[in-house]
């Protein structure tokens, strides 16, 4: 049964942020004000952790805020937190500053590749798209395996798939009604430039190893292409619904000439994004969605790791260490000396001791980001704003990439009123 | 530092294992004896959860034989952990009876696209192939993957890949000196049989459906392919070597009549393989390959889950305990009404309170295997045994597969004698 809620004023305090680690003031908390009892619910958004130079921190804030307003607008309509969260990707996807969808990077062929995924917190399915061409909404096609796995066996008793590669999945979504997108239209100018200066760095640096060692030509150097100077804007989106539904979602074209054929994390079952509804183990319902290297986030199944840690009373403790332990100084990356990352987590549990009437129920929002990259750009609404707050979240002056983390985040009140929904 | 292990005779108690789960009498521990202080280790292989006919029981077991020697023969050699899995799983593949590599199953295209993953406990590296055609031993590619990813980063900055699917991953392969193999000669009669059989199926079961409803023609019968029958039969490993280290693989044609491009949990980080050598965080070091339904041990995560538990004291309660709570009871499966699949896990540590003297050190492992399935077919062996010990496990009369679970196990003492090697 659906419970539209709508939102109170009333005042959250924020959560406590480390001097030490955040570099912004604390969020004020997001107060939301409907007294007619419309449906609502909330979104953040991220477009990437990574580095977002300030020349482009509008175009960036403004793609994160076109994602919340669309998230928001599927909300309002009456649409779960599955629906929502696929409408914030795709606007994401869209845009061509991301590294997702239109304007991806180019991998090693020159050709765009993408891998994205959605998980939907009540059902727990999952569904996911690896090294796709050719497809300018990678998230449909996931968001549209969810649904299908939703239906129960296939014909002859077969189980549906829940993750397709390459041109299988490129097929298969074509064969479901996702129009297909000639891949050269899906490379942008400033996709194709990068593309470009990546050959050159890398015949570059292959010239001089091979200077000093004949034999190991193609192998290991320093210097850094695209991705190492700190492209890594994969995007991806978080939303809790009117019922309380969670739902999380990412999409990336990977890492700038990555080799063709290779997977990130955003396709990666507990490694991309994460949602999971409460239940009589978990008191909170937790949404995660994660950006950054591929393999560091995949090897710590990042999303995972944040969305059990935060069953822990203290939110912002809990991702910090989450953050700390199984991701900086995390056993599985002991070899790495530069853990490139971030994550954006939202947690909401119903708040029975608080309610002004049996007939309103209250869920309690909190939501933050954190990263290791040099910044992350994240936007948040709620379906009773006006429009989105966005934030390129910066680690603290001196902090080192890749060793430190920022960590901020806020807190949002959901009120239902039942009764008054017409 | 090497520290050179060979197998005292000393008897262990066998795990306690309850009559309402086990079907045969619990395993006698396997006792090693070597007094020349010869490099030792330890080796469960799995051809698959699933069915297994008494006709083709002998196969079977045999290439289940054949793989714990290829590992034995390989450490005995003085390779650790991973070239041991590694060497086992070739075998495993090889054999036109399994469910990977040669003789895997047929996709609905009529082609095979191999899974296939290794983890390493000492590093945590992991390597993975998904939908991967032309290439006769998928693991192969999983481990070079892996030891590749262990030099550190390519030209230019790059970060290898952990994950390669598809073309790219065939590429790769050839690329990095692994043959490839026309896919026509990887069918076997046996296959192909197979495909057109089901083939045949499915066109019967899409008839009858659109007899009752013309609109949803493809959808939602409960007959069932060669798959639903029960031949799931991926293929698995895991080692331990003379120096303690652990390592897990696992291969899989994946499930009959899948789609193109569908990847299992065979590819799947956490899903198919897990292994973690001990540490300040784990007493034990764990190593668990899986079979089943890819799908079924995606959603539940169901390797690393059960690495988790067997942190535990008990490791016959803790595995009993994790395939109950966390695969057949898991909230993840929560829609499903038969829950596929099956597990090898072991575990060892040292054992300092019982050494015969200070040069000596002992490991003590244990291993168990648990299947929801009709059958499972495991092979061990320790490097002193002559030769393996194989045995098809089966559900107890009555039990429903899918339902019920299987468990057995036993013990193994590894004894190093590190002064006495030559």
């Amino acid at each position: 049964m659906e419970t539209p809620l709508n939102c109170a004023e009333e005042q959250q305090p924020p959560p406590v942020l480390p001097d030490a680690w955040s570099t912004v003031t604390p969020q004020e908390p997001t107060t939301d004000r409907n007294d007619k009892g419309k449906a609502v619910g909330f979104v953040l958004v991220h477009a990437g952790a990574g580095y977002h130079s300030e020349s482009k921190a509008k175009e960036y804030k403004h793609v994160c805020k076109r994602a919340c307003q669309r998230a928001v607008d599927r909300l309002k309509a009456g649409a779960l937190a599955v629906d929502a969260v696929t409408a914030a990707l795709v606007e994401l996807e869209d845009s061509p500053f991301t590294n997702a969808g239109m304007g991806s990077n180019l991998n090693l062929s020159g050709e765009i590749e993408c891998d994205a995924s959605i998980m939907d917190g009540k059902s727990l399915h999952y569904g996911a798209v690896g090294a796709v061409s050719g497809i300018n909404n990678p998230v449909l096609v996931a968001n549209r395996l969810l649904s299908e796995a939703q239906k129960g066996k296939l014909s002859a008793g077969r189980i549906p798939p829940c993750f397709l590669v390459g041109r299988g999945a490129h097929d298969w979504a074509v064969s479901h009604g996702i129009p297909p997108c000639p891949s050269e239209k899906m490379a942008t100018k400033f996709s194709l430039s990068a593309y470009k200066r990546n050959k050159h760095k890398m015949e570059l640096s292959e010239k001089v190893e091979t200077g000093f060692n004949h034999h190991s030509k193609k192998r290991r150097q320093a210097s850094e292409t695209e991705n190492g100077s700190g492209l890594l804007d994969t995007v991806g989106a978080i939303v809790v619904d009117r019922e309380g539904n969670v739902a999380a979602a990412v999409s990336s074209g990977g890492l700038a000439m990555k080799h063709p054929g290779r997977v990130g994390q955003a396709a990666h079952h507990g490694c991309g994004c994460w949602a999971e509804n409460t239940s009589t183990l978990n008191p909170y319902s937790t949404a995660v969605s994660t950006s950054g290297c591929g393999e560091h986030l995949i090897r710590t199944m990042l999303a995972r790791e944040c969305s059990s840690a935060m069953q822990c009373e203290d939110a912002h403790q809990a991702l910090l260490e989450a953050m700390q332990n199984k991701f900086i100084s995390s056993p599985f990356l002991a070899s790495e000396d530069c853990v490139l990352g971030g994550v954006i987590v939202l947690r909401c549990c119903r708040c029975s001791d608080a309610q002004p009437s049996p007939d309103i129920q209250a869920i309690l929002v909190e939501f933050l980001w954190s990263h290791t990259t040099e910044s992350m750009c994240v936007g948040y609404m709620s379906a009773q704003d006006g429009k989105a707050k966005t934030h390129i979240s910066r680690l603290p002056p001196g902090a080192v990439a890749g060793q430190s983390l920022a960590i901020e985040g806020g807190v949002c009140r959901l009120v239902s009123t039942a009764t008054t929904v017409d």
